[in-house]
């Protein structure tokens, strides 16, 4: 007794949860988080909506409902996702889920036996790693180009691992490099899933939050043979405390997340999620799409002009089209050394290590956050790096 | 490709998941469901609190939280549980789960090697047995006497499973049987435990709806050792739709029982765990669980007289001290029969069989739920219930 399952004995809290930590003190600027802008929160809407819901539908929101979740808005996600080439009526089915989160780990938990591979970009999310790593699951990383994964670090690695359940991939403004991938590596990379026969987790977060440059299709919209599970959320949309995501695949597939589902949470908060149907169904949700990208754009664009203007032109940015995160390389050196610098200073930031599949490797690379500071937080942040960047790296 | 991972392959909807479809039709009685009552929802509490959270603290609702819970309502849930003898400041932690189903799917993920026995009650609850059975456990059954597990069958087992994670115990209004361990027995299983070297899971989502008798101390409150992992909900005493229940534990298992729920739902619907935290604070709770053991004391009675009365003297009920079932035990033959001449008659019952380790395994008893009815059905389904069981059995 005492001790811990084999998949869980080695799991170890996420080094950005152990950051965010320190980034709670009141002096503390922080680039380390992932958290939507709050201003962008649509507060009085939300409330009129409870209003709404207590009045005259009390007890739907209070008692126990079906795993698929919120029969309305699961018609509008189908409706949603429909438009946008990704659903399709006759094959395919929703389940919403606490966040996209638990698609992962359902997805994981229903696809992946233990020992088989997961293969991942790399750098790539960290909580989605975790979940597979949940499942000991044997996780294998592709290095990234700027257009997304590496193809011929991908076939090689899938020739190498036959046993792999499937390839997870974060198509629009990557979470951690901000990168898209392009429309052709979309393409090559659903005919390689579909050669050496696996899975595609298709996990599009951020893709509401394009502020730049054109829409490049879905991976899933492409897929004419179920080989892709469609991960979406409201998170970054509406507000994430509601937990209100949704896994979107082939019926046969959906069944047995709802099975996974009903076995966990039992169904996802009714709540939050009769408030996310009505908030885009009776407001003008285009609109406020519209204004987050706004919000978002203008911070990205701010911290960028910041870190072009401050920072030794030896590190370099990605420059994403949407999303929340900028992704910096410093020239040499040691990331940590710099992290550290930075947080000494009161500004943190996430070292490239943390979203390796192997976070011992090396890495030269810092992730940072632009959702969730202040204007004035950006320039003042930016500014205490570049003098902390300016004392290691000539300008 | 398209095959399911080996835990997922073979695990099924639930039978009730299939039955609860058949009682959505409005001329179906059903007994068959274990939702609570919805006049016990404090529908217009929790509309001022809805207010008074997006007037106040709307922010702190709608942005991400972190995954151990909202701290106010997690150590208020720590005073309660301390008051009651089952939370230990030094040694012991909680954590807020999506309901206390989510309790069980994290313990058999943080706990249990596949192949390892996972021992329980039989019959027992579905949703735990399906839990465990979602991570490829061998789920092990022992027979259950008037108060409880039968002691030597367990001690047998515990013998022949020496790679036994845990036993899965409902001392208190046990769904499906109703039954309520002694205290002699739950002294003598936390001795078992000891003995082998085995956690118990006591799950209690009933304990707050004892409506007769007397009080017996939860088995964590005799644990010296920490043996025990405790799960508790708020689904009958307030609201099941919110999805908020805990688990508590020593440190050690809820530090990983946290890393386990960051990676699947990231944290519990923070709005929902505020609308809790305010309705045990600044309500009369203790005034709130009153009335629904009366409302439930009144129900059970009200179905129990009409049972005595109107069926067959050969046909055994347990007599609940709380919680929601009556447990209906035939003299013979074959209670599939009966429970299909009753859905026949649109009354909706569910077969012991349901509740059993091996589902195709005989049983001669049913499961009836009197929280969900209106005294009117109640009355009525149990006329229709004795006409069908007076045509098999003699009165």
């Amino acid at each position: 007794m005492n001790a811990f399952s084999d998949r869980i004995r080695t799991l170890q809290p996420s080094a950005i949860r152990e950051i965010l930590k320190f980034t709670s003190y009141p002096d503390v600027i922080s680039f380390a988080g992932g958290n939507p802008a709050p201003e962008a929160f649509p507060v009085q809407e939300v409330k009129e909506i409870m209003n709404d819901i207590m009045e005259n539908d009390p007890i739907t929101a209070l008692q126990y409902s079906i795993s698929e979740g919120y029969t309305p808005l699961r018609d509008w996600i189908k409706d949603d996702l429909y438009s946008k080439g990704i659903f399709n009526w006759n094959n395919d089915d929703v389940i919403i889920t606490s966040g996209a989160q638990q698609v992962m780990e359902m997805t994981a938990k229903v696809i992946c036996n233990e020992g088989d591979a997961i293969i991942c970009e790399e750098p790539s999310f960290i909580g989605s790693l975790n979940s597979f790593r949940s499942y000991n699951a044997k996780l294998v990383g592709v290095p990234m180009d700027e257009d997304g994964v590496n193809l011929e670090a991908l076939e090689e690695t899938l020739k190498t691992y036959r046993r792999t359940a499937f390839l997870y991939l974060i198509p629009n403004f990557q979470n951690p490099t901000g990168r898209t991938m392009s429309l052709e590596k979309r393409k090559a990379v659903l005919d390689l899933a579909y050669k050496y026969n696996i899975y595609i987790i298709e996990d599009n977060p951020y893709g509401d939050i394009r502020f730049a440059g054109e829409n490049v299709p879905s991976i899933r919209s492409m897929d004419t043979k179920g080989h892709v599970i469609y991960a979406g959320t409201f998170s970054k949309t509406v507000a994430p405390g509601l937990r209100v995501g949704y896994m979107c695949a082939t019926k046969d597939i959906i069944a047995k997340a709802t099975v996974a589902l009903q076995v966990s949470t039992v169904h996802t908060s009714i709540l939050s999620q009769m408030i996310v149907h009505r908030y885009v169904t009776k407001y003008d949700f285009p609109a406020h799409l519209e204004q987050i990208q706004k919000i978002y754009g203008h911070k990205c664009d701010l911290m960028l002009t910041n870190l072009k203007m401050k920072m030794p032109q030896s590190i370099r940015f990605t420059e994403p089209d949407g999303g929340l995160f900028i992704w910096g390389t410093l020239p040499d050196g040691d990331v940590d050394y710099f992290v550290k610098k930075a947080i000494d200073r009161k500004v943190a930031i996430v070292t490239g290590k943390a979203f390796l599949v192997d976070e011992s490797k090396p890495s030269l690379s810092f992730r940072l956050n632009y959702s969730t500071p202040t204007d004035e937080q950006i320039e003042r942040g930016v500014d205490i790096l570049a003098e902390v960047a300016n004392s290691i790296y000539k300008k």
